[in-house]
Parts: structure tokens; sequence; C-alpha cells
């Protein structure tokens, strides 16, 4: 049982302060969710090895009263599990595995052409003595050896692209307050942690100010106190619509 | 409490005393799933406000010991409410909502081009007497007023491009045994019943022979003693793989 009602939390840090890992957003909203306090232990994207004592070389990783817990999935399924008595994250198998496909939809949908619209960010953003981490990692592992700058090039035209591609999520939510039904659940943190990490990293925003997301946005980002407020996230709505009359011209 | 165990389901069938309907599908399922015995009444496109006695002008339609419920969704929730002390075919909202996302999704990504594919296949295994109504409704309301034949023609060509889009789905059920988790539930019956659907129609097939998804798909139109393997079915693998040979010289 977790002492004091806390559990510590290893987080992934841009130099604000700020979480920009999706998984540990996730984590951080699945504890508030079960209704624990945590203990973030700072940090970014280097020495995560060292910080947990060899323990794993990614976050989110918890500790609950001596018990070292890794993986965003696994964490929940230990909450739930070791908690059955709190609020579930999870209502049974079924919900896991649609979870699961609506998740890399997201994945696929918005994380892709955004984390090509905001790498340079994400990597100006970063703590100083993250960055030649980040640059060389994320330029070797995920965009075949082109430059960030290279990458980000252009977004402004290709961000409106990814607005319209969200349509079926829009349609989605049109039917249900929240993915949880009435009230929030894990289904939630998880697709909101799509948006927390785009919002972390987004200098300039992906999506229209009146984009009907907003609504589940905000509240998801309103929850447990403002948990998704931190001062160092950006706006996610305002980017310009398409001049139809110049268009039309 | 249904009558000897046995409810009453309104059928929308080809002139093969086929099920076609993939609403109609998803509830035969449902019901089995619940452990009853059905009672159809056949019937095929025309005339269901006559056969349900002006109750609806669709089906499904079930009849449970003189209860009329409409509405393959509404149904499957009747069921469980009505019926908790049986095996579930929802867990929780949440499962709901993500369902209906996959759902969705299935239906842009199969149904919708395969729709294009079969049509007069549709047509042409439809009740003599349903032939009429199923080409002047299917043109008016679906194809812009376009000839059935003009629709499905080049089939050929079009079904390959449906396969890789598939790919997400098969990715969800590499992880998993059923969509239900060890076991199905109605998110297996509502995914299979696109397939179902398909197999109905499909007088050529849609998939290759070797598609990662016939282990559930066979796995599904096995259950409840072959519920899925009425002989007017068709098969939905062999589709021919491209000739690389003839398409590399």
């Amino acid at each position: 049982m977790a002492k004091n009602n806390t559990i510590t939390l290893y987080d992934l840090q841009l130099a604000s302060g700020c979480t920009i890992s999706p998984f540990v957003w996730a984590t951080k909203y699945a504890l508030k969710h079960k209704g624990f306090d945590i203990d973030i232990v700072p940090g970014g994207f280097t020495g995560i090895m060292e910080r947990t004592n060899g323990f794993s070389d990614r976050v989110p990783v918890i500790v609950d009263d001596g018990k070292w817990v890794k993986d965003s999935w696994e964490i929940a399924e230990y909450l739930d599990a070791t908690y059955p008595d709190r609020p579930m994250l999870f209502s049974g198998d079924s919900m896991k595995v649609l979870l699961k496909f609506l998740d890399a939809w997201l994945w696929r949908v918005a994380i892709r052409p955004w984390f090509g619209c905001y790498i340079l960010d994400y990597h100006d953003l970063s703590h100083a003595h993250d960055q030649a981490y980040v640059r060389e990692s994320r330029e070797t592992m995920f965009l075949q050896g082109r430059k960030l700058e290279a990458v980000q090039e252009g977004r402004e035209e290709r961000l409106p692209l990814v607005v319209p591609e969200l349509e079926p999520f829009r349609e989605l939510l049109k039917g249900t307050k929240w993915l949880g039904g009435n009230a929030p659940n894990y289904a939630d943190y998880r697709c909101l942690a799509v948006f927390l990490w785009t919002a972390s990293v987004a200098k300039i925003p992906p999506l229209h100010a009146d984009d009907p997301l907003r609504d589940w946005i905000d509240r998801g980002f309103d929850l447990f106190g403002g948990l998704g407020r931190h001062p160092g996230m950006h706006n996610l709505f305002g980017l310009p619509k398409p001049d139809l009359k110049a268009a039309a011209e």
C-alpha cells in the first residue's frame, strides 16, 4: 500500500519542467484517477538508467512503497490489479484491446505527422544538456539521417492536412461525454496524452480555434486540478484557416 | 423471460436463405452469446413493415416473449440489461464507445469500398421479388444514380487496394485471441458482421488465401455450431496476388 497515499513517478521533462512523454502523461493521469499523490522525480531525456538505479532506460517508472514498475500499460494494469477498491482505469480486457486500436490510430493520424511538424521545437524546448542526444537519436532512429530543421520546414503547409484526418475521432466524441462514458477513464487519459504531448512541444498550434475536439481536450486538461495546464504548455488552438476568398481568386 | 429460451428474430435474407444484413448478423451472434435459441422470421429487403406488423421498416427486430425491440445496438443493450445473469455482450460503457470507433473504421476501410465491388452480386443474389427495389434504392440512395453494373465494373483492380488498408486491424488481432480478450463478445460479433456481410455477397474473394485475418474470421464463423457457415456464403479468401514477376518485367 502506497505510503502516505503517495507514489513516486520518474518524469520526462522539457527545460520548462513540463512533461513531454505521452506515456508519462498517461501515467500521471492514471495515478491521479486512482486517487494517489505523486512524488515526481524530475529529469530529461538523458540519464534515465542512472536516475532509476539501473531499473529502466525508459520512463514512466513508478515506485509504490518499494515496488518498481515500468511501462505505461503495465503501470495502469498494476494499479487496477493492486488497488481494485479504487476507481478502475479499465473495464475489462475488451476495452483494453479496443483502446489499443484507437491509440494506434491516433499515433498514425496525429502524432506521426505532428512529430515532423514539431521536431525542432521538441529539440529546442529540451534541457540544454539533452539537446545533443535528442538531435542525434531522433535524426538517426526516426528521420533516416535528415536534419531536424529540414524535417520541420514547411509545416505551415502540412499542419492543415492533419485537421480533417481527425474527423472520425470528432465523430466519436459527438456521441459521448468521455471515452469512458459518463466519466473519464484510461481511454481518455491515453488519448489525451496525444494532445498533451503535442501541447508540450507545439510552438504554433495544430488545430483551428473552433475545433470541436476542443471541448473534450479542455475538459481533459482541466481534470485533477488542471493537471494538463503546466505553464510550459502551448496553445493547441489557433491554426489559421485557409483564406477561402484568396483561394477562390 | 424468453419463452422456451427462444427469441424471435426478423431476418434479412438473400434468395439462398443466407442472412445479408451485417446488423442482423451481429444480432444473431448476440442472441447465441446470451444462450438463446432463435426463431427466425425469414424475409428479404421488401415488406419489412408488413412482416413486423408496422413496428419497423428496418431489421433486425426481435420479439422476446411479446416485447418488441429494434436496432442492433439497442437489441444488444436490451439483452445485457434484461439478462445480466447470462454472459455479457458488453463490459461497460467505455468498451461500447471504443467499439463504435473500430466499427466505424471498418465501415470506412472495408465495407465502403467492398460495397462498390459487390453491389451487382448483392443485387443478383437477392430474392427475385426484391431485385427491383434493391436496384432502385441503392442506385438512388448510395450511388448518385449510377448503374450497379457501372459501379461494380473494374473491381479486379480495386479489390487489391483494400487489402493493405486492413493492416491496423491485423496488427490488433496479433496481440489478442478475440476482441473480447480470451473469449469473444459483442466487439467480435460487430466486427465479424463486416466479414459475414461480405461473405454473403462476394462472388469473388476480397482477401488473399494467406491473410492473417483468416484465423480470427474462421474461428468467428465457426462459433455457435458454425453460425457463419450457411451454404449460401462465399469464400472470402483467394484473391489472386499480384504477379510480381510479370510486374517486374
